[in-house]
């Protein structure tokens, strides 16, 4: 049998999403008679969704952390999760924000058998016991809200690192995606998470990883998201555009989860450590690039891509540098600071590390 | 807003999947050390599964029901229940074979509250305790390995009554999708098998609980089924063909989890009831008859029909006929023993059920 994908793969995502306009007011029947944790972003006081949330959990909410930044700082997580399992008050944490507020949220959950905060990191002792989580998506884009994964950051000195934690009881009880919630964000967050989004529809199919599950939602989420964000870019308030870009953004959540990340997502971390490139924008500008990278490595993923801008299609990567040149994203390397050389060399750097093996083509065309 | 499908809805199916040609080799890793009960069919042992599974479990195998019929019954069902929970040897079932099989094995796997199993089927008091479940389909069609529902038989009496038991805690928790396996089932049990997942697919289209989830997943079932069961028939051993329709069939599955079923499942029972029909020829035979029934009721629900034989084909219901027609399956009422009244008959009663409320249309074109 030659190997295709699909002859052997796995699917698992245990997540329940509620999705549609106005959901967020079945948050309080989802959290029934459980004490609260509520994790948010700082801004959330000033657009009146902290007083919402409050009024919606009531004396349900018991504790409350309102200031997650944009990159979740390591010893501000470590910090929160020995306070919490120390104090042992909250049985549910309800998550309201973009992927950094959910990603912090999930790094409480789960305590490991030592007690110790970096063991879930290394994975070095079991996880006993576990908090479960609401996650209500503001954003559509990072598809945290689906994923066992939370990105941290230790910016502490000269060289910041980036950790991912993986563990699959990190999985949401529940996604709670009301894509009203986004429209509240200011043009350029919308842009950037939609793009995030857009990024991991793209590197689920030119992934090793991908599977018929992965490759149906991938193409329906980037063929969706190619033709509404340029709606919602222009038309801010267009709800409905909302709405198809939220529900793209979590079929391409649903993928990550699965396939995880490639050479785009690669690409971006040194540029959002160095320059502090919000990671939406960082992990997409170079996908016009690495598309051509991974054409004709795979009969089979050649056509899935191919479906995205249809069979008729001959350029598709121009297709896609027109799109980011409707969005304002320049997709040069040196708009990034970046020479070619350089954005070589972090590549062929990346394809050498265990991580780095997700993406189909195993060396470069330059 | 207008309503369309996908503005809102929801979805879940926690089921761990692990497909592909030999994975049946995986079982005992995915057993563990736990006490296993395994549930078969009668010629297991003739066809040398039973052998082989004795040999994957090993000593873990502490318990054995190994004759459950095409339609399990109810009262047998009632006292293995019974059994087992009285007992408590088992930590865990493993399931291996059809709908029916995986079906029968689903319905032990919970204790509700009061000890009787009756009220598992009325829900009227809540699960205390359950046991987990490996189910392992033989054949490519129930997607019972995905589902949350087990359908029991009681024909002691002259009108043969079906129960449905629906119990979100009785989803497997791994379906371990062997399509090596289909190639022991008789001719007529893969086509039947096979016709029962495209019926899955196509009620999920015609369903008002469709989601952007199931239709996705359905027009890949139902083209991958429409184009490999003729090649399956024709040459029985084509395993790449067995390969795409195991695939199709846990498709379906996961739509007929989200959405049930809709018309074609309701006309089938009183034919397998009076008659005996196999359920998959049953609930398939009319297939073409009720997609033009479904047609024209919603312009949304028309175009994701109209993406299974794709937009320039110009009449699907023909298409579809010939396919039957292919597979040696008669689509008139006469050829099953119904007059045109009788169908009608039968339809217009369950339209007018409390469960009949799942197809798009709310009338009949006659």
């Amino acid at each position: 049998m030659p190997h295709e994908t699909g002859f052997d793969f796995q699917h698992y995502n245990p997540v329940r999403t509620i999705f549609g306009p106005g959901s967020l007011e079945h948050l309080p029947e989802l959290v029934g008679k459980r004490r609260v944790l509520l994790v948010t972003f700082k801004s959330a006081r000033e657009i009146g969704l902290l007083a919402r949330l409050k009024g919606l959990l009531g004396d349900r909410l018991v504790d409350l952390i309102d200031e997650v930044p944009s990159r979740p700082e390591l010893k501000d997580v470590q910090q929160a999760h020995e306070r919490i399992w120390r104090e042992r008050r909250v049985e549910l944490v309800v998550a309201v924000g973009g992927g950094s507020v959910i990603d912090y949220a999930k790094a409480l959950l789960c305590l490991p058998e030592s007690g110790h905060f970096f063991d879930l990191i290394t994975r070095s002792t079991p996880v006993v016991k576990r908090l479960r989580m609401i996650a209500v998506p503001t954003t559509a884009g990072s598809g945290s809200e689906v994923t066992p994964f939370s990105v941290l950051w230790d910016t502490r000195d000269a060289n910041p690192t980036k950790f991912t934690l993986h563990q699959s009881r990190m999985y949401a009880e529940t996604a709670l995606i009301d894509p009203e919630l986004t429209l509240s964000q200011p043009k350029l967050v919308m842009r950037n998470a939609g793009l995030d989004a857009l990024s991991h529809a793209l590197e689920a199919i030119w992934n090793v990883n991908a599977t018929p599950m992965t490759d149906l939602l991938a193409v329906e989420a980037a063929r969706t998201l190619i033709a509404k964000l340029p709606i919602a870019w222009h038309f801010q308030g267009h709800l409905k555009a909302r709405i198809m870009i939220a529900r793209a953004a979590w079929q391409a959540g649903l993928c990550l989860a699965q396939t995880r990340t490639a050479l785009a997502h690669a690409l971006s971390y040194p540029l959002t450590i160095k320059q502090g490139t919000p990671h939406g924008l960082a992990s997409s500008w170079s996908l016009p690039w690495v598309w051509q990278q991974a054409q004709n490595n795979s009969a089979e993923r050649d056509a899935v891509l191919s479906r995205i801008y249809g069979p008729s299609e001959t350029d598709p990567v121009a297709r896609l540098c027109e799109l980011l040149y409707k969005l304002e994203v320049p997709t040069e390397p040196k708009a990034w600071g970046l020479s070619e050389s350089e954005r070589a060399r972090i590549v062929l750097e990346h394809m050498h590390n265990p991580k780095g093996h997700n993406f189909i083509a195993k060396g470069l065309r330059l």
